[in-house]
Formats: C-alpha cells, structure tokens, sequence
C-alpha cells in the first residue's frame, strides 16, 4: 500500500471548517477536524484500494456466557411502554490494547425469532450510530426537547428487523481504547476489522442470530464502513469455504464511495440548487481536479471552493432547507414533538440524554468513566490514517458473488447529494434493468428509483436530508422494509 | 410581424397535459388547453417582438365620477377586521366589445397616502390575480378551508404598498367581454393595451394615485405581461413628452422570460433534482433545439419530453416537495390553517369562496351575471394568438431608462425553475455589480441574490415554489418591501 497525499481533502476541509463553525453539527465538525489533522501532519491518507485484514479471524472470538442477560436493558430512563426487547453492552475487539465497541440492540417489534438482523453504522468518520442513527433516526424512540424523556418512533426499523446499533470505531460515543494512542491510529482498515471481531463475538454473546440473514446499513462515510466490512466478511466466508456470517445485502444512503464524482456531483448539486453562483460553479469546473491522482490543485480552484464555501457558511449543508437550530438550551418543559417535523435542535437533547449518569447505567455505557463526554461525534480521534478514494471495486464484488445492493439519497442534501451518488453509479457502467420511474407510498411520490443488472437498486428519497430517517421516516421506513423483502419500491400510487 | 410556428411548444404542451391530469392545478391546465388549441389550428403563435400599440391613448379614458366610492367593499364574507379600505369593481377597456376588466384593490395597512402603488398579474395566460396573488398568494386574507371564512394573512404586501390586482385579460376570473369572440382572439398585444387602458381609466377612478410612484409585479406567464405593460406605460410617456403614469419599477417572479433557456433550464434543473432519469436529460440536451428557429423537433426529442412528463407525472412541478391535495371538498368546519404551512388545496377553497353570490356581490364582481363559474384560471379563452420568444429586449430598455428592475425565482418551482431564470439573465450579458450572497431574514437565509450592473436584482427566495408569496410569506414580504424602498437585501444575519 502506497501513501498519497490527495489535496481534494484540502476543499472538503475549507468546506467543513465553514459549516462546522456555525452550525454546531458535530457530524460535519468531526470530518473538518479529521481533515484538518492529518492535513497537519502532511501525511496525506492511503488512499489505495481496501483488502480485508488477515488477522480478524475466529481466534478472536471470547467466551460470552452469560453476558447477553447481562446486558438486557430494563427500561431506558423517560421511555414509553414497548413490548419488544433492548439491549446495550461492550463487546471487546482487542483484549491486549483493551479496545471496546459498545453496541445497542433492539429487537423486532414482531417475529423477531424469525426476523433479518440489520446492522446500521453512522459515518463521519468519527459519529455515533447510537446518538445519529438510533437516536435521531430509525431506532424507536425520539429524545424530547427536555433531554430526559423519549417519545416514540412510529416508523423505527425494527418494524422490519432487528437492529443493531453499532458505535464504531474505538473512540467514537461510547467505545474505547485503554491503549489511547488507538485514538491516533484510526482508519478505514482497522475500522473493518474492530467490526468484523465485534460481529463474531456479539454473534457469541447473541447465538440465536448466528444463522439469520445478515444485513448492513449505513449513511454518508459509512459508504465505506459497510462496503469494506461486508467485503470483509465475503472474504472470510470464501476463506473459510463456510457462511461465518449469513451476508445477504448492504444498503448505503448519501454515501461517500468514489471522491472523483462525489466532490464533481456536490459542486454541481450546490449550482444548479441555486447556492453557490455561476461563476463560482464555472471556476471550480474548469481549475479543479478531482481526479484521484490530482497531487496539487490550482490557487484558482482554491479560491472558487473558497467562494463556494462562504455562500454556504450560513446553511444547513446536510438538509439546504432546513431551519436553524437557534438556541441549544435544554427546555424544561419538553416541546411538542412530531416525528414527520425533525427538530433542528435534536443533536442538542442527544448530547443531554446520553450524558445522564441514569441513562449511561441503563445502558450499560461508560463502565470505565471515560474522561471525555458522550460526544456525536468524536472529539477523541485525532487522526485517520487511511481511506481509499473509491469504493466502487467493491460494489461490483458484491454484486457478483450475489450479495444485494441498495444505494439511496435524500435529494436535499447538499453535502453528499444525489448527484455525487447519481455520477459514482454511472462509473459502473452497469446496463438498466428496470428504467428510472417515481416510487410511492400513502399516495405520493417517496422519490425516484433505477434498478441496474447485478441487481444494484439506486433510490432516491423525496425531501430528505443527509439523515434520510430524520427528515423522511415513512419514507425511509418503506425502503428499508423493500430492501429486506427483496422487493422492488412500489411503481403504483394505490397504497401497499 | 410574421406568424412563425414554434414546435417547441409541443414540448410545453406535452408537459402541461401531463400535469393537469393529475393535479388539477387550474394553472398548468390552462396553460395546456391553450396551448393544445393553437396547436390544432396549425398556426402557430406570433412569436415577433413585441410592440406598444397605438391606439391605446388617452382618448379611451372615460368619466369616472362616483365610482371609487361605489366600488367600496364594506367587508368581505367570513373577514376578520382591518384598519384598511378595500375597492372592487370593473373598468371599461372597450365600450364597443363591453370588455371590461375586474379588479381588487387594497390600500396600505399604514401611510396608504404616501404609499406607492403596486399592480400585481397573475400569469398563465388565463389565470386570476384575484384567485391566486389576492386569496392564495400575497392579499391580506387567505380562505379557510369552509370556503366561506378568511384569515388575516400577516404578511401581506399591502404591509408595504396599496396593492392593486387585475384581472386580465377579458375572460379571466370575474373580467368579461360581451362580444365573446374577443376570447378566441386574446395575446399578449391586446393584454398589454387593455391593461395600459384599465390602468388610465383605473387613476381617473382613484386620482389620488395618479401621480403616485407606480411598481408592477407578477410571476409566472406575468413574466410577459409585466414587461408588455411597462413597456407600453414608457412608450406612451415618451410619445406624450410627459409622465402620464409614474413607472418606477418592476419585479417579476418564477417568470417566463425567454423561451430558449426556459426550457434548456427546466430539463436541467429536473434532471440534477433528480426528479428526470440522466438518460432522458441527455437525449433532451442531445436531440432537442429549444432556439426560437427551430421549427420542426425530432422524434427522439419528443420520445424524450414524453418520458420526462411520465417522470413528472405525479408530483406538483410548481413545488417539487408539496404534498397532494387529496380531497378536493371543502369542510364544514374550518381546519386549521397556518400561513407558514400552504395547504395543497387551497385552489378549491378559492373556488368555493369566489363563486358565493355574497362573496360576489361584496366584491361588485359578476354583475352581468357569466355564463361560466368563476375560475382560477379561465376556460373561456380558447385561443392565445401572440407571444414573443423572448422579453429581454424589454429588460434592456427598462435598465437604461431607470426602471428598476428585480427578478426572483423561488428555488423549488420546477415549472420555470431557478437555473431558467439564471440562463436567461446570462443573456442579457450584464456585468456583476454585487457579487452572489445569501441574503437574510430572522437571522435565516431568505434565498441568494446578485447585483448586475444597470440595476438587474436577481434573488432566489429559499424553498418555495411557483407562488413564492403561497410558500414564503414572510420572505416575499421582505423581498417586495427591499424592492419598493430600493435597498438591498439584508447581507447580515442581524434582524433588519
């Protein structure tokens, strides 16, 4: 593997740096920082092409007697009544470094002896899948505006699976290295493989799921997350010429997976929505390459991504409609919630709620009193060693040793958007099987859809944001439920 | 001035025909069936340039004595109370045919004395100013869902102007002519010279105004009227060598201004909203020659538009994200209505509201009793026999002869869509003045604008659709009042 520095980052840096400061989005501020450390070190990143770890393999897998029960949770602290069950714990990845992934799991709301297990990871580098993707998203519950009381989720994903919230790697939310210095050494690899023990393991711990349909889901950087863990796993199986893990599918939303057409497709998307000027647009077009083996960029594109990043200083990259979020005070008195209304504040009432030592203990989170809070994400993790440019190789892997593939898009996000994902799927030059056309659900448009040969789904999401869950829950419910049953997303506006 | 057939039309007709089917938006429909009539005559439209007609002159103005006060509304059906007055009534514009045309006029909330006046047109060709700017849009009520009750509408333009609305031509909403084969016979000449006619006779009526600072604005096909009137307004003080109405400005909205890259910038802005396949896109961009000599498309263009409109099918292109209007009746109790959120079906409560005798008696409208409902957009007119390809000669004379002139686009209209608006200002090859920036209300960005030399405003109003006014009250009051007071949009996130 080869070092290469790729200046592309320096954009995505001066881009995140600008949203970062006036949002308060912990999710975006993470990947500035990132950015910003390994720029520092003048390192670059190794950007060559993902190989599965040797090394994470079934030696790795400890005893887990008796630690399933252990980590039942009764009942989180301001919760309503359910009737399936919860659980939250650590499981060990490295025994000798102390490295730890804490985990919450929630059961189907029905059948779940029979349902798939559904993994989702949240992205960042750097974010929380419990604080993102549970709390905010597709788990059961929503947090109230008091950041001590839950309210339900009525379109949760575990309508449809089990879901399993995975907050990886060490140092993002709850998980953690004894050896700090892992804070220093994070990257894509050994991300990978952290995941892939801590799925053996928990796999130990939660027998019954060690035959199940497996599935792994994910957002934004999570486009390499799930990508290089399911191909991990691939890799394993073949290995050991035996299923391991009962890998069925991936499914990726605003996913981060080719930078050439992921940096071209956002520049594009900020024009044509009216964000950044023509001439902005036109410059960048012209003196930026976003080619992998682009080693310097012009001052000119510099200065054009510069421009770019000062028109959109004072919006929501994630959701360009969005509100703002104007005061990150707790409130009292808890807010009128609804689920189809997300909250711009929310990040604010997770970031309360996950700090309270009564909901850290039903969890089962922070049992060795970490010296930093609960963060979104990660304020712990101070560099990245490798992420390669691409990873669209893998895509075409998985669709030729039959695993399914879904890629979705909320269409009013601006900082991974439709287009970055419409330009990486065209650079597979896969032929259509089933030709663009809108899908629907209660009546409306949920967005648009393409299936390819090798059966890759592309999907889009009708005005969702980054966090497609958030912003469009029935929505984002009724493609995951699709993509679990095999089924194409319904062409007809009668309601099924 | 020579008929010359434009096929590209053809395109629009496909698309309108396609949306009204669905929606039932009296808008699009509209648009449609005149279309769709011209076409089966075979004739085409006059699409030369437009001209002032001569014989709109001051010899039309008839004595107006007594009829301001007659024309008073003591108070509308269902209103709340307001410190304002309201007029309604007809002016004649052609004794001979008995055209007359209907308008509603509401003065200033405040200082209504040294208020300006401002004209605003709804487009279509076809559709009310009453119906959609008055009761939908930016009029001081809006009607609840009863059809029969109205709410105060708090962002109002009259908060900035007395506001008057017309309706034209003869055959729109409540304006009539008796000689009813003036409805086969409608275009953009005749419009302009009624409403040139209207507006003398309209200040003989109301003197008081006469001398007043005078603004017109209006959005959609008002992208052709606006300028037509302005035009002829300019033309018939210079041939006098006198003011005879005192033209200051215009501002036009979401506007069809220039036929070549209207329709290049629709294709493009649904194919990077991804509401239109890339496939699709491409063949448009490749097959399809929207330049105002095209006379003849190629199959594999139209095979295109076809699958662009099958794409488009289902949702409201006049807002890319608005929900359905699922049921069409009004209720017998009021639902309850927000003026930030825009009911979806409130063309049926206008509907309601404007064919009530009371209503109608209230508003001294429909005295010579129509064979036809009151519509949002008129069925009547079956014919629209000139439009110019293009108004931007018009904008060039109106910015060297110091009429202001602003242009908005509300960035979810996918009908005449931002990058239309963008395209078409590029023409007129104008230097930037102030460079592209978001501007600002309640500490949010409102939209983005540039400054081009001349004084060509350009704003975008963030996330709303074709009636920016519907969708973004308070943003298009902050727009209309900048416009007025001519001063800049707000480049600070402080309240201003």
């Amino acid at each position: 593997m080869q070092n290469k520095p790729c200046l592309l980052l320096f954009l995505v840096l001066i881009l995140s740096c600008f949203i970062a400061q006036i949002l308060g989005n912990k999710q975006s501020q993470a990947l500035a920082r990132l950015y910003k450390s390994k720029l520092k070190e003048g390192a670059g990143i190794d950007t060559s092409q993902f190989e599965a770890i040797l090394h994470a393999n079934g030696a790795k897998i400890h005893p887990q007697e008796g630690l399933k029960e252990k980590d039942r949770i009764d009942s989180l602290p301001g919760q309503p009544h359910v009737n399936f069950s919860q659980y939250g714990g650590y499981v060990t990845v490295d025994k000798e470094a102390g490295r730890a992934l804490f985990y919450y799991f929630v059961e189907a709301e029905k059948a779940k002896d029979s349902s798939r297990l559904l993994l989702w990871l949240n992205g960042g580098p750097g974010c929380s899948s419990l604080g993102y993707g549970a709390m905010l998203e597709l788990g059961p519950f929503r947090i109230h505006s008091d950041g001590k009381t839950l309210y339900r989720n009525r379109f949760s994903w575990n309508y449809a699976a089990n879901v399993l919230f995975l907050e990886s790697p060490a140092g993002v939310g709850f998980s953690y290295s004894n050896k700090t210095s892992d804070y220093g050494t994070s990257g894509d690899s050994r991300t990978a493989a952290d995941n892939y023990v801590f799925l053996l393991n928990w796999l130990e711990r939660f027998p019954e799921y060690k035959d199940r349909e497996f599935y792994i889901s994910g957002e934004s950087y999570a486009g390499h997350y799930v990508p290089q863990l399911a191909h991990t796993i691939l890799y394993h199986n073949q290995r050991a010429n035996k299923t391991i893990i009962n890998l069925k599918g991936i499914l990726i939303g605003n996913a981060v997976i080719n930078d050439e057409t992921d940096s071209r497709g956002m520049y594009d998307y900020l024009a044509s929505h009216a964000l950044i000027s023509d001439q902005t647009a036109n410059k960048i077009n012209k003196y930026c390459d976003f080619s992998p083996n682009a080693t310097k960029q012009p001052k000119e594109c510099s200065d054009a991504a510069d421009a770019a990043s000062k028109d959109i200083y004072y919006i929501d990259i994630y959701n360009i409609y969005a509100s703002s979020c104007l005061s990150s005070n707790l409130t009292a008195k808890p807010k009128k919630a609804s689920i189809f209304e997300f909250d711009p504040c929310s990040e604010y009432y997770a970031y309360g709620y996950l700090n309270r030592p009564d909901v850290q203990q039903a969890l089962h989170a922070n049992v060795t009193k970490l010296t930093h809070d609960w963060e979104p994400c990660s304020d712990v993790i101070t560099n990245w060693g490798d992420s390669p440019s691409t990873v669209l190789p893998l895509i075409k892997e998985f669709l030729a040793n039959d695993v399914r593939v879904w890629i979705f898009s909320g269409d009013i996000d601006g900082r991974v958007p439709v287009t970055s994902t419409k330009y990486s799927i065209e650079k597979l030059n896969l032929p259509v099987k089933t030709e663009w056309h809108a899908w629907f659900l209660g009546g409306e448009v949920g967005g648009y859809t393409q299936v390819h040969e090798g059966e890759l789904t592309f999907a889009t999401v009708r005005e969702a944001g980054h966090q497609v869950p958030s912003y469009q829950p029935a929505r984002g419910l009724s493609l995951i439920k699709h993509f679990l049953d095999d089924t194409p997303l319904p062409d007809t506006t009668r309601y099924t």
